[in-house]
């Protein structure tokens, strides 16, 4: 591939990964071509309806930075430096991400996107072909399909390189599932999420303070919102499919308005258009995609969603994906773009990681849901953020290691279940809740689990 | 569906648990039409190659009876009681499966097949379509397609009833997959497998004693041998994709031979053909399929390895198939035949089980492969045998719950995992392994852990 004449390269998806891959590839030379089921953004604006917002951190923004697009974005981003949490009677509780001047930044998905395209679009050598959708692709003969519906005509392309940006449940994908030798599991959580809006106050501004990520945990359920640009929130609500308190359950408006009176007075009081909203959104359903490997023959590399869809509640998809390219950009460099060396080594490394995120973001649901609430999880929470602070070189919560720091998502894993030994022999001892800050014993304590990870 | 007009059903699937269900239906007097991908084994013969022998086991032989068809399968079958194992420098020393007069039984798939389903046509009202390759399932319309590849005739049909037993590579389990809300997962072993043959004797007998199970166990690798009616015997190796002993490094005649002259040199010395066999025949993957749910709207019902396809080493792959025949009528005896109640429930029960038995199948490798030749290993092989006999009440080795008992593989597993901590116990007691059958201390850990067990 070093010595191919032709620096060319075929994407499938123009959503955020595959367009922030089209710019990596364009800035090295490649001519690349971009194809997208969905119509040109640019022209038709987004459909929405479906996707909560994004939350970008450090890992996504280093990509974009890479990609040379930051600027664009932050512009627009909203930083949420902390939880609010909401309880029942409508107190609001507030704790932080991580240290001071550390967030995570609350932008769009389709102004995000709209950039992104517009970004690659700028260089000669990318063009994007909307509409298109992707019918598969045949391992034997290397032929990526896309059918232009509107017209009925067919783009057969027999790329070098096919980079699979094409989601959750990637076309491309599927055809290597077929493969012999090809690993491969999808799983549905119980739970469905509506996504649901808080609109600006009358002047303009945000109803709710607007520099945090709104949590309502309610145990097995909760609502969530992050705050927009123009003032609004986009709330999402998770809550089961089916149960004593589900989807299944609130069947009418007068149902759904008891429901949100009863677990979310003070988030009712904010959303008129609550019935409106509940009745004319989908209730999606959130699944986990593993698989192995994500390459093909050296030709075909699967990439974000693609190779590993996660459930939202690490905020982290979008970024995963990022880093993606970003890595991808490394090993280009290492390899000096031989695409039969950094396939393998993409696939040898990364996937864990991409298991490992799956992993964090199905308990950080738990967390969000459930944990928050607990006085014991926000004590934890302090003592993180007190231990992070004395011992920098010898703590980083996982929180911030996943969040705030480009530490490999598998390594974090385990480090978060190193860290949660420590927080169970700590919160263990006697009295702690009253007397941590002077308690030598958990110092001492510290020192030890420090000094058994060597 | 319990009062419909027509009592009639279609099958995707003349396989081994396709063929016993439509005959199982058609006792009941469903009009039963069963679609094959494959010619017509009555005229043909039967495609080989890719098959282990088959160890029919208690729960097989009973759906087998309830079909009225054990008689016939019974004259062909050959008892194995135990397992042979060969070691390195050609010892055999023999473990028994369970009590005197226990076996499983080794049949030839082609054999039993056929018999199956010349005893289903033998019915009235089931039709066999053979040559007829599923196009996969239409959700929407409830459609499912059969294509006649010779005549290029497709058969459409919408079933009131369609019960897919079309394999670990179900044509109509794939159009479910696409379902929101489907989980499903296909992982393979790094292990593959080749067959090869122990001819017979000149004289027409068998060149290894024919009631067992052959093994030479080389830690992580093994080959196998089960024996068939004519005198020879069906020889499995598996090995290894990749790695420093694998099929990846068989590359050349001479160093097969080697690899067998240096690991199974009793066997090579049986196995006249070797070179021939190894060559001519496919090296096969190993799948685990699992998914959820395994029906689809009361219409669609997903059996044997469409539902969960597993792993060879318990045997018991047709059994697990075969017992879903068992309980299937047993739900329509329970519901008279009212499938809107029979497939959640089966849904509802069954999925634990077939999971249990794809866990219990992966650890068996372990076992078959490395375990059984471990001295501690036997001891408690022969412990387990002591105590079943002394306490069967009380003690029922895992093995027996699987192979000789109708208890649900689920709960076989859970006593199998508590049974694993019995016998941490029991062989840790210093000098057990000279003075068991008389150290008081043995009797009084069993105690403890049976009063435990509640």
């Amino acid at each position: 591939m070093a010595n191919q004449l032709k620096k060319e390269a075929v994407i499938s998806g123009a959503g955020l990964v595959g367009s922030l891959w089209a710019i990596m590839l364009a800035r090295r030379g490649y001519e690349v071509r971009v194809y997208e089921r969905r119509p040109d953004f640019r022209n038709t604006g987004f459909a929405g309806g479906r996707s909560i917002n994004l939350a970008l951190s450090d890992r996504g923004w280093k990509a974009l930075e890479r990609a040379g697009v930051d600027e664009l974005i932050r512009e627009k981003a909203i930083s949420m430096a902390g939880r609010m949490i909401h309880s029942q009677e409508g107190a609001q509780s507030f704790q932080p991400y991580g240290q001071e001047g550390q967030a995570i930044y609350s932008v769009s998905r389709s102004g995000l996107n709209l950039a992104l395209v517009e970004a690659a679009s700028a260089y000669p050598g990318v063009t994007f072909h909307f509409e298109h959708k992707c019918q598969g692709y045949q391992t034997e003969k290397g032929e990526v399909r896309f059918l232009h519906e509107a017209s009925q005509k067919r783009i057969i392309e027999r790329p070098a390189l096919l980079f699979a940006a094409d989601g959750a449940f990637s076309a491309v994908r599927a055809a290597l599932t077929k493969q012999t030798r090809f690993n491969y599991s999808q799983q549905y959580l119980d739970y469905g999420y509506k996504e649901l809006s808080i609109p600006p106050a009358p002047g303009g501004g945000h109803r709710l303070e607007p520099n945090a990520l709104h949590i309502w945990p309610r145990g097995n359920f909760m609502l969530i919102a992050l705050p927009n640009a123009d003032g609004s929130f986009t709330c999402t609500l998770f809550l089961p499919f089916e149960g004593p308190v589900s989807f299944e359950g609130l069947t009418t408006d007068d149902l759904v308005m008891r429901f949100f009176r009863r677990h979310f007075p003070d988030a009712l009081a904010l959303m008129p258009e609550l019935i409106q909203d509940f009745n004319g959104n989908p209730t999606a359903s959130l699944v986990t995609v593993r698989c192995s490997p994500w390459h093909f023959r050296n030709q075909v590399l699967l990439m974000g969603d693609a190779a590993h869809a996660i459930v939202p509640f690490y905020g982290q998809g979008m970024n995963a994906g990022f880093e993606d390219c970003t890595l991808l950009d490394d090993l280009a460099n290492k390899y000096q773009e031989d695409w039969g060396r950094i396939m393998p080594e993409f696939n040898r490394t990364r996937i864990a990681d991409g298991n490992a995120i799956a992993d964090l973001a199905l308990r950080n649901f738990v967390e969000m849901r459930d944990l928050v609430a607990d006085p014991k999880f926000q004590l934890r929470k302090e003592m993180e953020a007190w231990l992070a602070e004395r011992y920098p070189k010898e703590f980083l919560p996982l929180y911030s290691m996943v969040s705030f720091s480009h530490i490999p998502y598998s390594r974090a894993l385990a480090e978060g279940k190193a860290q949660d030994q420590l927080f169970e022999s700590l919160l263990s001892i006697d009295q702690v809740q009253a007397n941590w800050r002077t308690n030598p014993e958990v110092v001492r304590r510290f020192g030890a689990w420090v000094k058994g990870r060597g």
